[in-house]
């Protein structure tokens, strides 16, 4: 089945929305002939960081978040501006929300943000011996507080659903697997 | 710094965009007195479902997202019906995307789609016991293929990021939790 393959008629623009730019793919599904309208939201990718203290500790933040109106705990990150590379946009995201810097990096891959409607991928970034070395730099639309979290605690706060952002679950399986902890 | 919070100003309505109802709220930064326009897109809540056959196999499914423009792998669901019960939702996800069905459910819990600017929730499932029953029933906007993939090959195929959408990556940290493999 999956050899038919879905062909793309022509786009259209949208509405730009605030972050995003909307846009409708028409595609033809090779199914039954029909063609569908499919909206994509096309934005920059993002990244969010792991950083972890020499003494064990991981680096999070506590924010409202405006979709679901609640405060979330997440890791650090945020949009990459145009043409900056990941691993840099970590540190910037890093710096800026939380003041925490560092050399140790490895990139644990990515994510897209949602494959269904955007276009956009999530870069995870690892960083060992993350320091204070800055204050912090926030955005106009943004109120941040840094929580430090015993690494010792991480699976305990996973167990009681701790962390309400599905890029930084998608982040943390990722550090599980490359900590050979899964 | 967090006992202060965000003012809710007012909302202004967007456009539809398919799939979402675009809103912006208007919000007053008690860190600096400035007012922010947040884009909210409200949507339904959406499910997805772990299903294992009494053979030890995870039920997955390959489709083409159109935000990506690629295949993807990922655990069967979609958006809840409106007043639709997440249970039951994910019993007619499966069973339209798979013809999976079964009587053994655990809910895994649940996490925002995206807290930052959807207001959706994503409910996990998990079906033990799963068994062939019906027929596949696919929208006319889908193409679907079940791949079987042995229980035993998951951490495998999770290490190669077999899975490239955060909600399945979200459920699947909530199982390895939930059977205490974490």
């Amino acid at each position: 089945m999956m050899h038919k393959e879905w062909t793309h008629l022509g786009e259209e623009d949208g509405p730009n929305i605030k972050l995003f730019d909307v846009r409708y793919h028409h595609m033809l599904n090779p199914r039954n002939g029909k063609s569908e309208k499919m909206l994509v939201l096309h934005g920059n990718d993002a990244v969010n960081v792991l950083a972890i203290t020499p003494d064990e500790h991981l680096v999070l933040v506590k924010q409202y978040r405006f979709g679901i109106a609640e405060d979330t705990l997440e890791l650090p990150g945020g949009l990459m501006n145009n043409q900056e590379d990941s691993q840099l946009a970590a540190a910037r995201e890093l710096r800026e929300e939380t003041g925490f810097s560092g050399k140790v990096w490895t990139y644990l891959g990515k994510v897209p943000a949602n494959p269904v409607f955007m276009d956009a991928y999530v870069h995870h970034w690892l960083l060992e011996d993350a320091v204070k070395t800055h204050d912090t730099s926030l955005d106009d639309g943004e109120m941040i507080e840094v929580v430090m979290m015993p690494l010792s605690d991480l699976k305990q706060h996973l167990t009681a659903g701790a962390f309400t952002h599905p890029h930084t679950n998608a982040a943390l399986l990722r550090y599980f697997i490359h900590t050979h902890q899964l």
